[in-house]
């Protein structure tokens, strides 16, 4: 698709300086600019670049006076960042705008489809599955029986969902996740065998939330485990059975939080962070990356360390560890003073 | 499926205390109870739940006597919470009994399958593979050349096997779980590049195994990669190529266990842990959540940090290590103690 | 297959001693041989072996003399590590010969492919996908619109591959890896909600790359996340949003390398380590396992620990890290010996 600039011009109400039938078809940074990209520039760090670009149209705020020829096409708006980010949704959302089904895709006849539904090629849409309107399963998925799905919620491939359970509105799920597989629970035999212990809760994802490629989220032994609404999952997190997530709260990838923890709003988990089951995190808790959680957190505590401490409290305690040959050497010497002053 | 009390009663050899008519379609834990669902109460700290609750059915023990007025159905048996397993269990059989050859399946013609078989809609059965009976695959999973799969083994969708490995009776593999991987075995050249080592051995998963969803299993360069009987692997879990998983060991999700490693039978081992290669571990071993081994392990150890040690000494020196600072400036004062007590 | 002895020391520029049509089907370690099986005997450590194995044929060095007789067939060769490097190879490539489409693949018309591509049934072939001569995908993979991918590449079953991807030639790429996700981007919001960043990069992977299974690779914001020549990535390994990683640089599973980082070239990091994001990372450098990385790092750096300080540094420390509570117990003693001196 070819844009011209003053569609774009039109689209993110700018005015264009220089050629109004400038042709782009892609987005990028403006020092990495080539013929038919679009770029911004916001941070006046990066002026220089504007005079040397090779993008073909430049979006500039208004407040920005050249101090050297301009040899790009310029399209002044108010603000150039918050435009751009209009422009880059603009561009998303006409690139994903795919509807209908596919061939070789699998409908069940009790599952109901709304609106501009896309279903891709062997994708498998289980027994009484609900989809909302505006809701696009790649190729690949297997979504299993009375699941529901809301409004505008997409799903890249690979994506499997197990029975019974429920995703909101508009989210996005990436590709391979896992939602719904059992919970991790067995009893102890005699024998040292276990005897695996049913999961038959569910799985209920919140509206707004958005899942990582790789990630996996067991279903609860009963009941359900929770993605609450606006929580943003990076890749290869995972969330054990009976887990609750709260609101808005993010976690980076590979971080994993185990069964029946609950996990406040607003929180922010750092990547390979691990939380031990059956605790609760408050609020606006921060956690820094690899550190291990295995005890309750108050509401805005800050955590660093496995087991994790308070975050300051780790970073001055580290500091001593990476000198802890010179403390030994310290108290050597001590010792040797000691004991030439007793004899 | 609705059951009425008086079946479910007869099923677990007990007696109902209300309406023997009273109909249920679902199970919930005695707090979250509404109506049609079956609870049970074992744990007397629970007990004021069973005069509040809205499930339709409640089952309790026989040595259970209400101090209030009851408003549900019970049914009365010898063990409650053995009772409702059983009851889990067979809720669980009903519902994963699909059998049969969904369209879009592709099933090689030299592939031999038992009886009572599912094989779900884009499901990959290879050529020369063999499926006991009961098996159950679910749709998107890929079943390389040569596999074979034991009575009773349940693959859930999006799971790849590669050629040659084989999966025992009575598992549950959880989808998008890889079995067979290529190990990571390359050899350096002098001018910094790597010559792939081929990886011609496999994967052998042996009866009564249930590995999480998202898990990685490499084949062995020779010889085996071997999951022993009646282990248990949580979600994204990663095993090398040629290690050994002894019988009955379980482990946390996220853990990864590097090459050629050997792990004992009964060991249990925590969330995030990761072993070094070329280590053996011994029996009944537990290994803290985020540890690291690098070393063999004898029996019935219990491990703790990075690199891992004996797990109450590290719980002792990471005390120190807190009050790091603190001992630091005790230090200090001697020092300056000392000093003067010199000059 | 069968192939005789005669067969094998032609390829092999080696010679038989014993019977030239002796048949051999499958290759072993020479302590694991059985009939039909062809093993190698280089390392001395293990000559004992060549006097029982069981294995039809060994392949052995010219320098080799045996002490006692020997009962199997014997190739003679230079060097028997090499040759045996050589016959695996050849069986690889004589196993992974797989051409043609199969049926209920999906390809798009507007898709060019090359000669001796194999597309494996449930894989999905997007509009203006280039698949280069003998690339090979199998089943229930989905390559996105718009992916270039290289000849001579293999990508394994359940990968996922998003939109505008590059994949280089020569490259393997192994089961449920997805690349190309979006990387994980979002604004707060005063309301302490997230607004997601629109991520329109895409992920380049050069020649001669190998990815291990389950691993995600996240695309761009803007531009593209880079994975050089030569390297090679093990299972479940994270790249987030535009990550570089150099060439030859070797990444063991469960690593997580955050968003905008840059490793240089023939580095080696351990299992399970964790990168933050934005920092640069020299040539030559060693990553201890699990150890976590936040700040730049020079050229032939050794590093271990979280946060990660110089390896040899890290292990001295370590040392005195267990033996914490002997030293604050020396503390206690002097404090004791002081106060009695002052007193």
């Amino acid at each position: 698709m070819k844009f011209k600039a003053a569609d774009i011009a039109n689209l993110l109400n700018g005015v264009v300086k220089g050629d109004v039938n400038a042709e782009v078809w892609t987005l990028s940074k403006i020092e990495e600019g080539s013929e038919g990209s679009i770029s911004f520039l916001a941070n006046p760090k990066y002026e220089e670049y504007v005079y040397t670009t090779n993008s073909s149209v430049v979006i500039v705020n208004k407040s920005f006076e050249p101090s050297q020829p301009i040899n790009t096409n310029l399209i002044v708006v108010e603000d150039a960042y918050k435009a751009f980010t209009v422009l880059l949704n603009h561009y998303n959302s006409v690139k994903n705008n795919k509807t209908g089904i596919e061939e070789f895709a699998r409908i069940s006849e009790t599952a109901t489809l709304g609106e501009d539904v896309y279903v891709g090629s062997f994708s498998y849409i289980g027994t009484n599955v609900k989809l909302g309107n505006n809701v696009k399963i790649y190729p690949n998925c297997t979504i299993g029986e009375n699941v529901t799905i809301g409004d505008n919620t997409i799903l890249r491939s690979g994506t499997q969902i197990y029975e019974d359970c429920v995703v909101g509105k508009d989210c996005i799920i990436h590709s391979n996740v896992v939602i719904g597989s059992d919970g991790f629970g067995f009893a102890p035999n005699t024998d040292g065998s276990y005897d695996k212990i049913p999961q038959i809760g569910n799985v209920i994802i919140e509206d707004n939330v958005e899942i990582g490629s790789g990630s996996t989220i067991d279903r609860a032994t009963m009941g359900s485990t929770i993605i609450r609404k606006g929580a943003k999952l990076d890749n290869q997190i995972q969330i054990a059975h009976n887990v609750v997530i709260g609101e808005n709260t993010v976690i980076a990838s590979q971080a994993g939080i185990a069964g029946s923890a609950k996990v406040g709003r607003n929180c922010m988990i750092g990547g390979q962070a691990g939380l031990a089951g059956h605790i609760k995190i408050g609020d606006f808790v921060q956690i820094q990356g690899q550190s291990g959680i295995n005890s309750d957190i108050k509401d805005g505590a800050q955590l660093y360390g496995s087991p994790a401490i308070n975050a300051t409290d780790y970073r001055k305690s580290y500091v001593y560890f990476r000198k802890f040959p010179s403390i030994v050497k310290r108290l050597d010497e001590l010792e040797n003073k000691i004991n030439k002053t007793k004899s």
